[in-house]
């Protein structure tokens, strides 16, 4: 059984849960809080970051979430999510990086910074102009979603991919820290209810980060 | 013909040339500097982000510096680096994500802004406290390099792989910038100049970025 060291709201652990759940690979949920330190999460991960997945039977300890998804996806047939020709995958993979890095940077972390670590952890109010310009660049990137969906069924081509996958674990960490106006994104919406209807989705939907609490259209799968 | 968009100080562009060169994959560099916001070059990665690889004859444009080094070993059989069982080629992920987003984040970045942008950009001086703290944080990867190699041949393992070669390219950068000290870090020396005598170095060594000139041991195979 594989061990997902996590916080609800890490948007890369969401990123290999959704995989592990579209693939039908158990797992079970420990929690995991990079930022008070513990040194025995610094075993796992000298990097430091969530998720590590581990199993016990074989010793196997992994890190990073790109590294995660590809060895399920080269040892787990089933739902291939990194598929098609080199050039496919190269465009998933830039997708899934795109989400990872740049709308991670400009987005999920200042949210995840104001809105929680300034909660729970220094004890701060958020700051409005920080907020502001996150979700002023979230508005870029549902920008470019919507110009995806015009001309594609998923963000990465024909088929569901770790491309969609990627960007709607940051999105719905950012949706549920109150970072994200849909309106006027018709087609990054669409999109995103089709995701939030998937099974693998529901589990997400349902956690809650403690004293933090998301918008009421969060988990509405219709909203 | 391959073209690489990139500028002589950009981490992952030498990821990406490294891996290509020790391929013999043939390329030609084309210069993009991001940080001046041309549209021709936001037009080809809407991430902004150097490098680009482009093939005229086929129309292949990729970017994120990953997905590249993905798609190279997907289609060049030669010199395999991201190989072995699932296990090691998680293991290797692990690290090239370790040097291309903590050392980047902790380290080049911050030294690239103090000494390349603020020089050739922003017409200011690097600010002390910046390059040092960037100096200890390179203290603390090398320490872990020195670890790695205490116990095995290359950073992933037995073999020679894209872990040394993402680690290379980001430390090359922090070389020629004048942010390490090398002393009492004698296993990543060793282990640095070897990657660095190897052919497919020789060509980053012998470049400058402008003005911007790297200290005397930089380029040294043997210092």
């Amino acid at each position: 059984m594989w061990h997902i060291y996590q916080f609800p709201l890490c948007p890369f652990s969401r990123k290999v849960r959704l995989l592990m759940a579209e693939k039908g690979i158990a797992y079970e949920l420990q929690t995991a809080r990079p930022w008070e330190g513990e040194d025995r999460f610094f075993a796992m991960n000298p990097a430091g970051r969530t998720p590590v997945v581990h199993e016990t039977e074989r010793a196997i300890t992994l890190s990073d979430s790109r590294a995660i998804c590809e060895y399920f996806e080269e040892t787990v047939d089933r739902n291939p999510l990194i598929s098609g020709t080199a050039q496919q995958r190269a465009e998933i993979r830039r997708l899934v990086a795109m989400f990872d890095e740049n709308f991670y940077a400009a987005v999920t972390e200042p949210l995840l910074h104001e809105r929680m670590k300034k909660r729970l952890v220094l004890r701060q109010s958020p700051d409005a102009k920080m907020l502001r310009e996150a979700m002023k660049l979230a508005h870029d990137y549902l920008d470019y979603i919507d110009y995806l969906i015009d001309n594609r069924p998923w963000l990465a081509g024909a088929t569901i991919t770790l491309a969609d996958f990627a960007a709607a674990a940051q999105i719905s960490v950012a949706d549920y820290l109150g970072g994200l106006d849909w309106s006027s994104h018709e087609q990054a919406r669409a999109w995103y209810m089709w995701i939030k209807s998937r099974p693998s989705f529901r589990p997400l939907l349902s956690e809650r980060m403690e004293v933090i609490q998301p918008p009421s259209h969060y988990a509405e799968v219709d909203a």
